[in-house]
């Protein structure tokens, strides 16, 4: 099986080496976590050092802001989008859902989550295959949440990645934390692969970890390893790990969470 | 009664030698807890070392991704499925309720999810009888609750249930973690035994524990044995448990979950 | 007011000799605790001790796996079912009431819940009337609750336990524990009795205990007693009690519960 | 303003010497804490040693297992009821309301809820008028929130206490108690007074203590006290508190409350 | 700008000598906390010290009842009622809102809850001309809220301050609290001032605190202030604080809480 | 990137030297944090020091206590607005959404969610455009959550923020905290950039801290940093922070917070 490497360094040891080609990994984190860096570099890395295009699917941020932002980690997005190596494409499911919901009462037909979900699929499809790309990135999964019943938010999840593992492409796909930590959300036991970014607080600082939950078919690694986000982007400690600082960590935590007014 | 030997190295220590034939077994955890592994592991045993062909139900993931996966621990599903021992099954039950429902819609004529559930049980069925399957793993219950409401997830489980019960199969049936664990979930009063994988984390790295919380019928284990992934699959310590760290675990578990942004 | 000894050894210690005759008592406890045993040791005692036929009423398990069950205690339920001292009767009240659903909603003629309350009901006292039972084990209230809204549960709950206190028959009713344990659920506030079933890990190993939350009209026991599932049915230790290990068993608990992944 | 003794030894030192005349006082507690027996001790004694006829209202219990369950304290409720000074009578306001609702659909009328609130008020002053009662005693208030919408069970609680308020009674309704205990619930903010029964368990034995949470117009006790039930009823020790063994009930309540299983 | 002393000895020392003019100041607290009381004695205290006549807006209690109970601080709030310097009003908005809501689905007119709000507002209003009063005083803000929609009772509680702001008085409004302390309920975000009155239990008794959650404009005391409710009515300590007892306060809350059967 | 100076003394140091241009960043914090006075310090030092006109929408608080509020620090912004720098408008999006779906559902037309947004929007466009304003204030978001379904709810922010991000405006938006503090809200998510302020208490007194989530595209602080509201409006101090009385903190939060009656 061919290995996809991230561009993250220090992350590859803790998963043979890469992705699985063609598999689907999940990011999961708070905001502020860092999760459209690690895509973004994953990306990045991807066209500048194996030539494999990529394609940057947000549902929310404008490709403008994410150019800009960017910038901070010395990255000329701008470069790769005008050369086409590069697409970044924003699209909105919900006002999608919303648009097609309208037109369909109108007609009295029916199902407009099945049919946002193929539109929103044909046009990342459409970009993979223009560029040719084999990197993909999705930003975020919780905007495809556009049913309030929990059993239809179930069949979009699942629908939507099996799709995109039959697309050719090694993807990543963000996620948002909205459920409480003893829960995982549906997403979670449906990809392939799931990485948590955690951010901690210890004595008013920030410590930022990460944990491979699953990385099916993968002898990964188990533990939870530090990582930074430096001016070169996203950096992982595969040989430290987070340890020895629990208590401090849980009485601050727990004072700064109730404390909020 | 006839003991089904699971294939789970140390495992059958704790229950008396195998499952007793034709009972349906619950199989809980979380995502990377080794379900699928278990699920498999107990089918390719059986097909190699009992001769008992096996039949794999997924709800989920596609046939390609769980054979191909299962290659880590060198098990050939591939070669089992060509010789017709092994069936491997992907349906979509929440899929094919929307489907039923929208044509009922049309002709007004009622209760889609028995239409479902009998559709999925015929197929099962169905599979088991041309191959003349011994074992069935179903992967997982989750995918079943095709319905908003508790009173029809009741009934669905329980009809479900008690159907596999006639199948002359002996079953394990995965199902998702998702609510407080404080709760015992439906299924866990209706199924005939109910296993748990439990993972903590401690120190950094997670230790693995599987407790079995009722097997009707059979004088079981009740103390909370180790288990490892390892190579060849999953091993479990019948004779040691999971005692003396609890006040780590406690403290680091706590300010892990908490300590996520 | 005559007395029902129950035949589980140490128990009827702790309730002046037995439960008061056509009283309606409630058992609950997760799965696992030993729910069915408790109920089939009262029944079968019942028979073998007291020359009293007893009706045993399953909204689950099949009679067939009921019986194969009990083998493990050598209690032989079968005999006793062909000498019509013994009814095991499965009846599901949730298809019941979808099927009544269904036909009302075609003729519009209204409530389906009470009209499955009263097949149930019917069901139940005729079984009792045909071998003249005095005793009868119903598993589970549970499966009775098939409306959504609270205001209807309460109403077939009240009902039900009104009904049963008029058939001349001593009752145990067992039912699942659903919310969290700050909140008493209805049943608890209006069966004559309750008897609750814990069960702690301590240091791996489960210990079970038996309170007895009220006994309406008796001088009962209001001490946590410990209880044993051996080879020949349930022993209550009726001079003992669960203390002196609370700290131990909090942050076991406390760690297990949260480490569950 | 003259005051109402309440019958219950010890507990009128907390009060100033008894109710306010003609006040409607809530008494919450869970399922054994002894609030039937509590209500009864009130009425009977009111009619032994005060000559004052009392009314119980039962939405729940049958009168019959009312009268049986108070043999246990030697009070012969059936003599009083036989001398007319005692009135017990039942009634369901949910089976009321769902009655009402049925014939109210066919007719398109309306308000069903303030129909039914309407009739059990009817019924109770009735009772009332006809052996000119002075003590009522109503259990449970629990059985009127017969609405789903909380909007409309805050109005049923207020209208119903309102209009007990002008029956010139001096009136115990009971509560359960259902929600989490940092929320109060509609009726002890609308209610005169609030007396709550909670018990405690400390060393797997139960302590039982009261509190008056409020007593609008009357300078009250504000003290955790323990009461016990006894061979003839309740008895409140009016002069100690229950302290100083807090820390063992806080670990031992935890730990038995997450040891459920 | 212009400031009302409240007339609760010790309070207005804590925000510089009074309310400011015309200001609506939220009042929280459980049931026994005070809120009535506390209200009383800025009516009672206005009228008698400053000349300055009062409305006192009851939707939940009678006025004979409020009379009553004042009468334990001393109080002769019938006087004032027969002078015209005082009104108590009753009101209910929820049996308002049904009544309005009734007819016009009769009419099929439309929007019911701002027909209740401007009844409920004029009726204030008109009161509060005829006796050119000066303090407004509204007990609870709870009764308002007469919809089950979170996005309607924003708009109800928001046109309801800001109308009452419009109203030439100084007013406080009491609020119930019924959500987890963690959030803040509408009302504390958009009344122009917040006090909350908080109840310990240390020991088996009581300890009453109020703390000045926010007051716009006013550089107000940021401490936990004890307070007694005296037979002269409330009395605050703005010198005291209520530290250096926490362990306990926590420890035996937790308890008492948990405890509860 | 040009920087925007916010005029909070030391707060700049934390991002770089101030905001990036145009950017849309989101105040989080509970009622009495300091939001208001956050967000008119922000715009009144903007045409103070900088000669950049702004504007203040309001949904909640009318113009004129605004500006009384804060003349408790000096600032005269009755002036700024006779000027035409300052524009104080309120406009209360519920009402207004409640207006036009009355209307809509007249003509049964659709969608009156996007039509309020699409006029709260021109709204405050034109305002910004009269003035030449570069600096705009909005508190708060909560009142544009108009619909009960979340997923509507995350379409209206979305919409919200992406539109004002193309008003050439640097802009401040303030959010309610309602939900758990492990849970962090669509807008969180949605900002360029998220400020927190959180008020603890410690030893009966409170202590103001602000964090700063996230920046998007700058190199920003990430400590606890504890702020202050002086006679002057708000100062943060960048070089210390609040360590080291966590346990404190939380002994007391936590009772405080139980200690709620």
């Amino acid at each position: 099986m061919a290995r996809v490497p991230t561009g993250i360094p220090g992350f590859d040891e803790l998963i043979e080496g890469g992705f699985i080609e063609n598999d689907v990994i999940l990011l999961t984190g708070g905001p502020g976590a860092g999760k459209s860096t690690f895509g973004s570099q994953y990306l990045y890395s991807g066209i500048m050092h194996h030539n494999e295009p990529g394609v940057y699917i947000t549902f929310e941020e404008t490709p403008a802001r994410i150019m800009r932002n960017m910038w901070r980690y010395g990255w000329d997005m701008e470069r790769l989008v005008k050369e086409d190596k590069l697409r970044i494409i924003r699209t909105d499911p919900i006002a999608y859902g919303r648009y097609i919901k309208k037109s369909m009462e109108a007609d009295n037909k029916g199902d407009h989550e099945n049919a946002t979900l193929e539109t929103v699929l044909k046009q990342i499809y459409a970009n993979i295959r223009e560029i040719n790309a084999k990197r993909l990135f999705i930003d975020s999964l919780t905007s495809l949440k556009i049913s309030p019943d929990p059993v239809d938010v179930r069949h979009i999840i699942l629908e939507f990645i099996k799709n995109i593992e039959s697309f050719d492409c090694t993807t990543i796909i963000t996620s948002e934390i909205h459920k409480d930590p003893d829960n995982f959300s549906v997403e979670e036991y449906l990809a392939e692969g799931v990485i948590c970014l955690k951010v901690f607080r210890i004595d008013g600082e920030r410590i930022r970890s990460l944990e491979i939950l699953k990385m099916r078919g993968v002898k990964h690694d188990e533990v939870l390893r530090p990582y930074l986000i430096t001016d070169n982007g996203i950096i992982v400690y595969p040989y430290e790990s987070v340890i020895g600082k629990e208590a401090d960590v849980f009485s601050f935590q727990k004072s700064s969470i109730l404390g909020e007014e």
